[in-house]
């Protein structure tokens, strides 16, 4: 906590970033980017097309970026890490294109979405090619044990869709299932990128936990900041969409403590809102008013920084170093980037 | 040939069918079925609902029996076979549930589909669920040539599907890209089941080779006869619904024959019909008269024959012997059931 506590008063002077991380990685995250470009490719021309959309436009590149700074802190000198950064990626961009169908979104961070430009049936088959090219970029490095990570980490991630699905619209969610569908679709694939770093350095099974201990708390926070977000007075500098979720009717924690904290007069606002789904002129800012009364939003930071905490917490079996304090930077930023 | 001619005239004493294999399989096939409905499980009960819908309606699980079947060819007595057409069944699985969401398809062999019943996003992320767990029992296996084998085949498919959706409801596609479609998103899942078969063995590379070629000919003939039993003038007990493609503006062989050999007004219906999706009644039973007319249902199973003639062809390789035999009928039965 120690850690958390050292970059928390001092964040208003220098903001908490992915810089650092990125400044050390160097060349290798314009490797993963070479690499995703030639395995998008296909004499399909819809393909590259569906899908160079929205690799361009998928963001900041932090589960791979987790994967080759989690290698680098585990000392690897080799190269297996860039692919296997770039099949994370792949399975992350999969789940957009999936995601995005499912939500009926138009927008993805303030841009056109590939269902929205080409069609839910592109989306839905392009994102069934992304996932396959992640198993042969997988296959390629030749690793049971990467292909057991990642293959384990899909199922757990298709099953938390399922889930996700079957709670949403209902305002009876509990904060446990909640947390439970967060773990499954997001903190998994953060937690299996950050092993990988472990596994392709060859480093002891309590170093390849410690790092998915890392990357499923990190994962944890960034989703939680994201919830919060959503219900940001303004849009934020990076690249969330205020009122995405609230749209779409999910059920985040801000949402389950406001409700969990309000009137019967409150209770019904948000079952007319996102469990009838029945919207209307000022009901987000309604909403984003509720959440600020009841304090949920900063309840809501206030936990995404616990989460950080016990990823800055998982690295302390790796020693002091540029590695570590890059990682330690990103954790901060997972949740601090709500504020 | 010869062996195709020695089956041919004599089929209508004892129709083809898949009876021989399935005997010779024994338990082998209950085995598959069993680790179907294991890994199909899930806490999230939507899963197993929705999987065991489309797994229980799936048909005669052809695909694994090839598996099965190529594996006893080559000599096979272990039993790493089970698992691996398995996951050959569930990648059939999760791309038929993408399938019908991408064809908006309410009928599948006459039940409802799974998306008509449960919608498209449950089938969507069920599909994959599915398909992870596919990779999770290659993974289970431990063979990274069978790994590679069929995450490329994953991959190929899925452009197949990709390619379909591009050329869908367009009357000037060609015979070849028409071919093109067939042997990626059907007749590559066949041919790498088929392989399987002699990799489990062990058998040199000449054997896997020709299990392919057995495979991916068996395959076109298969898809080829599907083709034309969806204009057939009654319901065949083989569970496939007469006018299926058609109300899904498919433009397959038995179309684009007919359509090449009509005049401008039936060139008019073919457009009115499956470019522009305007389908009135009678026109399915129009459809099924141009096609009987040109005789272009004929020419599409004269093609098949030829198809399931090259797949026997390509099993010479091996010896004589009732798993060969019941190989050689499955081949036939591909073509012939479109009669």
């Amino acid at each position: 906590m120690a850690l958390v506590a050292s970059v928390g008063p001092q964040r208003e002077r220098s903001r908490p970033s992915l810089d650092a991380l990125s400044d050390l990685l160097g060349g290798d995250l314009a490797a993963v980017n070479q690499l995703i470009l030639e395995r998008m490719q296909s004499p399909v021309a819809l393909i590259p097309q569906l899908a160079g959309h929205i690799v361009a436009g998928g963001g900041k590149r932090l589960r791979p970026m987790l994967t080759l700074g989690c290698a680098r802190l585990c000392g690897y000198r080799g190269t297996r890490h860039i692919a296997l950064a770039a099949a994370v990626e792949f399975i992350h961009t999969a789940t957009l294109l999936h995601d995005d169908v499912v939500d009926d979104s138009d927008l993805r961070r303030g841009r056109d979405t590939a269902n929205a430009l080409w069609g839910n049936k592109a989306a839905v088959l392009v994102g069934d090619f992304l996932f396959s090219r992640s198993f042969e970029l997988m296959v390629g490095d030749g690793s049971l044990r990467v292909l057991e990570i990642l293959s384990r980490a899909s199922a757990i991630i298709a099953e938390g869709e399922v889930r996700q699905l079957v709670t949403a619209n209902d305002i009876t969610t509990t904060e446990e299932a909640y947390l439970g569908v967060v773990e499954a679709k997001t903190a998994e694939l953060f937690a299996a990128a950050s092993r990988l770093g472990a596994v392709v350095a060859e480093r002891p099974r309590a170093e390849e936990e410690a790092l998915d201990r890392f990357g499923r708390n990190l994962g944890i926070a960034f989703q939680l900041a994201d919830d919060v977000l959503d219900f940001a007075a303004r849009e934020s500098e990076l690249g969330k969409c205020v009122g995405d979720d609230f749209r779409d009717g999910k059920i985040t924690l801000p949402v389950l403590l406001a409700l969990n904290r309000g009137d019967a007069e409150e209770r019904a606002f948000w079952r007319r809102t996102l469990e009838e789904m029945d919207q209307r002129p000022g009901d987000l800012e309604r909403a984003i008013g509720l959440i600020e009364r009841h304090g949920a939003g900063a309840e809501t930071l206030r936990r995404a920084r616990l989460y950080a905490a016990a990823a800055i917490e998982a690295l302390s079996v790796f020693r002091d170093g540029a590695e570590r304090r890059a990682l330690i930077e990103a954790a901060v930023f997972a949740a601090e980037r709500g504020h």
